[in-house]
């Protein structure tokens, strides 16, 4: 079979064809940037019943039209509105009550003048310097949220703000999207785990653990499937296991033609399986490859940790949100900040360069300094501080050029 | 006692007098966006013996000196390289080893030359169509890291390319920060708890729901203490029992002037106790107070939840950092991204004013749009993707100005 290397555009598109793997229902206090899978809509107005915004006296506004420091308004004090209460009285002409902020607007006031703009003369007569107009410092039902509003849309991201406002309304339960597992597989005759010495020729198995953590900070769940031999049968065996155990399958490894055909080979021995990619036209990550089983997505991603970190963030980022449910109409599931590039870069035409950068802020101006390595090293996405994208038609970028670099969540020492 | 009003940067400025909360040991796999309260030296070099970082035969670059398409080498194949594997042979003059990704190099050998500049003549011949440099294609032991070298500074917070590296290295145990718990209180004679239907002049409560959230996002534990009357003897226990089950205390509520008193006054009835700060020249967030009890800071934030949020986000993102361990040598925990203000503001002067806005948006431009209403809806800040601070030195902000937005993580439909 022939496979066209494909463009990150192609990619990108042929990802969408996943769905979200399944929904389930969430206490409200653990919904923390879950997607909801259903919208919500108020079954009640927040707030429920007119409030005081502020500490004051609840009063019939006109009452206080053409009041003044120099020609102040007097009204009979006649009690206290108590928080969490039904205001025993009500406000009849000529009349105040003493309310806190989030207490019930007694029946007859219809404004609340601020405390500082009075002052008691005696135990019954308030002094108001101020005129306030009808519904000043007055929250009115529904002024929050009208009932019968759509709040949240299906696929919304749950903010702390968003959870409070659900409790306002007294939803404890929201159906969200599951959170989808990931099984991560690392291949090569020569990993050994990280509590084990390497031998001579080998080396300790880094990809599950950036994969991992890759994994929990998209907010999807790792399945460590384990290390596993470029052997065929154990190849399969995990595979197996792999789709078996989760939503979608990642091995890396196989950097090498022949244990990358092997992958190819065991895949393509499931049933209902589709080779969707194999390459893309990027570097780091190439020899990327992308396959269907069932309903379920395969990738086959470098064996270098460095490149199939970025192959991660370019794809498995948007890849993750769509198996999350989130929506997201821009389709842009990248952070972007504009930094001035410190110096030349060439990029070989016909494929996108990920290039790793620094981010160093100095003297108010932000610069993108190119770290230039073998793009096995580790030690080059340790020392960046985000990704500087060289499109396909550009031949290279020129020093003070404005260029948009995306970051790596957390980087150390860096504000944009 | 009178206390003078704190303008931001003091606030922030005594923020920097707490310390991190103590010290953990931690599985490498688990520690993903933890702090290190260590610096870590690589005591290997990594990688530990020369590898190839193509696919292609070991040979001596000497041999392929001069060697091109129309006049190519000729050398003899004597064997491959196994993967996780010594080499068998080694590489004399005239010789070649095929090799793999991430495999050893043989002794003799000082580069590979890729498999696409070489033809297969016979069982023991190739045939080498380019020159490569010595060290062409090959990992050197310590080129992604040298022994000795200091990895991460104290400080670092740990992403998945770091985790990687230490893996790289065999660092199973590292020594965290530990992760501040954050004991939460709501207060007021008007909540119920969001299982329970509010009666007339009763609200349900948000802010545990707000603050346990953005506690959880900013990675430290919310202890949840529950509601808390308006009473003396009631808070003080809950005061006492939350620096008890906590490394800091969040009281929310007493928006009204007596209740705010009461909880100054029930912080000033501990021992070894200091009110740092009693109000704070911003809106909304005015009456914040904050108190040291031991060593220990308490935090009486305004009781309607936008108000609490917007405190929160101001400047109890760094202070969570700070208890964490974050170094963070700009000082700046603010992401901020620079939108075009789609209207006039006008501030009062004398308050840093925090202005909820959408991110939208148009024709390639990002459109700050102000929402207005009353600063205790928790639907502006629902409808809000950032904030917009406008310093007390400026009386406002114009149309078409750029601005600088600070967005809240996971704002829906938003691409920056």
């Amino acid at each position: 079979m022939f496979f066209k290397v494909k463009t990150s555009e192609e990619v990108l598109e042929i990802l969408k064809g996943f769905s979200p793997v399944g929904e389930e229902t969430l206490f409200l206090g653990d919904a923390l940037n879950r997607v909801l899978s259903k919208e919500i809509i108020a079954e009640e107005d927040l707030p429920e019943f007119s409030r005081s915004s502020m500490d004051g006296y609840a009063v019939r506004a006109r009452d206080t039209f053409g009041a003044s420091e120099t020609l102040p308004a007097f009204l009979d004090m006649t009690g206290e509105v108590l928080m969490g209460r039904v205001p025993a009285g009500s406000v009849s002409p000529g009349k105040a009550i003493r309310i806190s902020t989030g207490g019930m607007m007694p029946d007859g006031a219809d404004a609340v003048v601020m405390l500082e703009y009075c002052h008691s003369l005696d135990d019954k007569t308030i002094e108001i310097s101020r005129t306030v107009s009808p519904l000043e410092n007055v929250i009115r039902p529904g002024d929050d949220l009208k009932k019968g509003a759509v709040i949240f849309e299906r696929g919304s991201i749950l903010r702390p703000q968003d959870i409070g406002l659900l409790a306002g309304l007294g939803i404890q339960n929201i159906q969200v999207y599951k959170m989808p597992k990931v099984a991560i597989v690392s291949t090569g005759d020569e990993l050994v785990p990280i509590d084990q010495m390497p031998e001579p020729g080998q080396v300790r198995d880094i990809n599950t653990y950036t994969l991992s953590a890759f994994c929990r900070q998209a907010g999807a769940t790792p399945v460590n499937m384990g290390l596993c031999k470029d052997s065929f049968p154990d190849l399969m065996e995990m595979v197996a296991g792999g789709l078996e155990a989760s939503d979608t399958l990642w091995i890396s490894g196989g950097s090498s033609v022949g244990t990358r055909d092997m992958t190819v080979k065991v895949l393509e021995s499931f049933d209902d399986m589709e080779v969707l990619v194999h390459g893309i036209s990027i570097s780091p990550g190439k020899p990327t490859i992308i396959a269907r089983i069932g309903g379920k997505a395969v990738f086959g991603l470098p064996g270098h940790a460095a490149s199939a970190m970025v192959v991660a963030e370019i794809f498995l980022t948007p890849f993750l949100s769509r198996l999350s449910g989130e929506m997201n109409p821009s389709g842009d599931y990248h952070f972007h900040v504009e930094a001035e590039l410190s110096r030349n870069i060439e990029s070989a035409s016909g494929r996108d360069d990920y290039i790793r950068v620094k981010l160093d802020k100095r003297g108010g101006r932000l610069f993108a300094e190119p770290i230039f390595g073998k793009s096995g090293l580790i030690s080059t996405l340790v020392d960046a501080q985000g990704l500087l994208k060289i499109d396909r038609n550009t031949e290279g970028l020129y020093q003070g050029q404005i260029v948009k670099v995306m970051p790596f969540k957390h980087s150390r020492g860096v504000s944009y």
